[in-house]
């Protein structure tokens, strides 16, 4: 099932997306739902994120490839960072090119939704708080996050965290195929079948050290192909089986 | 004045703390309240932390001394990185040592409470911004801390961020004194007029880069004479004017 959320009529709704379809629902998507008569195009609806999370954690240096595009020994742990969440915008929202950057690269990403509160699980529970999984732009400021060493101000802009188009609650996250094109030309192409850590076993070792709660996002790494952009191009994620996220460059 | 938030009969509830009195308020803290009828002594309710933030974004190496004792250049912008809110506690709670560690440390600091959404200000508009202060001790697993690079899983455990008692709206961020206990002993003793950034420069510095919202916590850097802790510690963070945080370590 794919969940979204969009705006229609000046509210916030959470809906289901089959098709061109969109049935909204009420309830929370994460626990009890239930399925309205309200039926609409999506050409009708303005798409937001698909949640809100409470916080962003992502992971660097998670495929083989990308490992090797940096130059960077294979880590022996996930090494952790966060992005907050004031930094999520939707589908077809603009990324603010920062003042304080002359470089801002793309970075396509696998995301994965968390759907109940989670401590200190097993990678053979993670599957159980697992919800779903979304389309994820790990936008960075180059240029800055080498000059601080912590990834923070890199990574934490307003509008350097694109997600969605929808949750997708049925996908293997470990032969998921990544696409990311930048004004149409593809850049970065791979298998989450090259991930260093799996989903669940990222999950598993989040989950010890911080509570995981309904909605949180975990981006999970980029494959190679990172590169810049420019105010005015236009950036998209496609994952198959979740959809495509697009997202244009403003100056 | 003192805002506080304390648990009673089940209840998670917000007050105005004078002397040992809790005076409960409604309404929200930030904006506007009413101060109620119900009124109790400090020791008959439980307190919480003052606030949940959405986000707490902190800075390292900000005290002239510490840069010292770290042997590190005084730097030229702030060092940002994050908590998560899922880390905070409150006065009392126990902060738990984690497995994974086998150096936890306390960081005594000034936290400051954002009061109004701030996006882009100057450091002459920041004050209008800012509600209060509160005592915060950013523990650190300095293990992990030098292990990882990126401070997230050092600094993102869950109960790694003790704040409050309460949140002083009334004091001059540029004249705090500080002082850090270990089972009695000071350890930490400085003043907030050795910062290398000013509270409202650093309000604004963050606010360029991302938006701040009601609650959210900004902690301050902390100064020198870190130092680890032990299960069974009891460590404090007291800042003159606002209060004594006191929580114990537990195994």
């Amino acid at each position: 099932m794919k969940f979204i959320r969009f705006e229609k009529y000046g509210q916030l709704c959470q809906g289901l997306l089959t098709g061109s379809e969109v049935q909204r629902i009420t309830g929370d998507m994460f626990t009890e739902h239930t399925i309205g008569k309200e039926c609409f195009r999506l050409d009708e609806v303005n798409l937001q994120p698909p949640c809100m999370p409470s916080k962003i954690i992502a992971v660097g240096l998670n495929y083989r490839g990308h490992a090797r595009e940096m130059n960077m020994a294979i880590p022996g742990e996930p090494l952790l960072f966060l992005k907050p969440a004031t930094a999520v915008i939707g589908p077809g929202a603009p990324i603010i090119y920062p003042k304080m950057s002359q470089r801002v690269d793309y970075e396509g990403e696998l995301g994965v939704v968390i759907g109940r509160r989670c401590r200190d699980v097993s990678g053979q529970q993670a599957p159980d708080y697992v919800f779903g999984y979304t389309c994820l732009n790990d936008v960075t400021a180059r240029d800055l996050q080498q000059k601080d060493g912590q990834f923070t101000r890199a990574k934490g802009f307003d509008t350097f965290c694109p997600i969605g188009p929808c949750i997708e609650t049925e996908l293997d996250p470990a032969a998921a195929r990544i696409e990311t094109r930048l004004n149409g030309e593809l850049r970065q192409e791979t298998s989450t079948a090259d991930f260093i850590f799996p989903v669940y076993r990222l999950v598993s070792f989040i989950s010890q050290v911080m509570t995981l709660l309904p909605g949180d996002v975990i981006a999970t790494g980029t494959p190679s192909g990172i590169g810049p952009m420019q105010p005015g191009d236009e950036v998209e994620v496609r994952i198959r089986g979740i959809g495509l996220l697009q997202n244009t460059v403003a100056g």
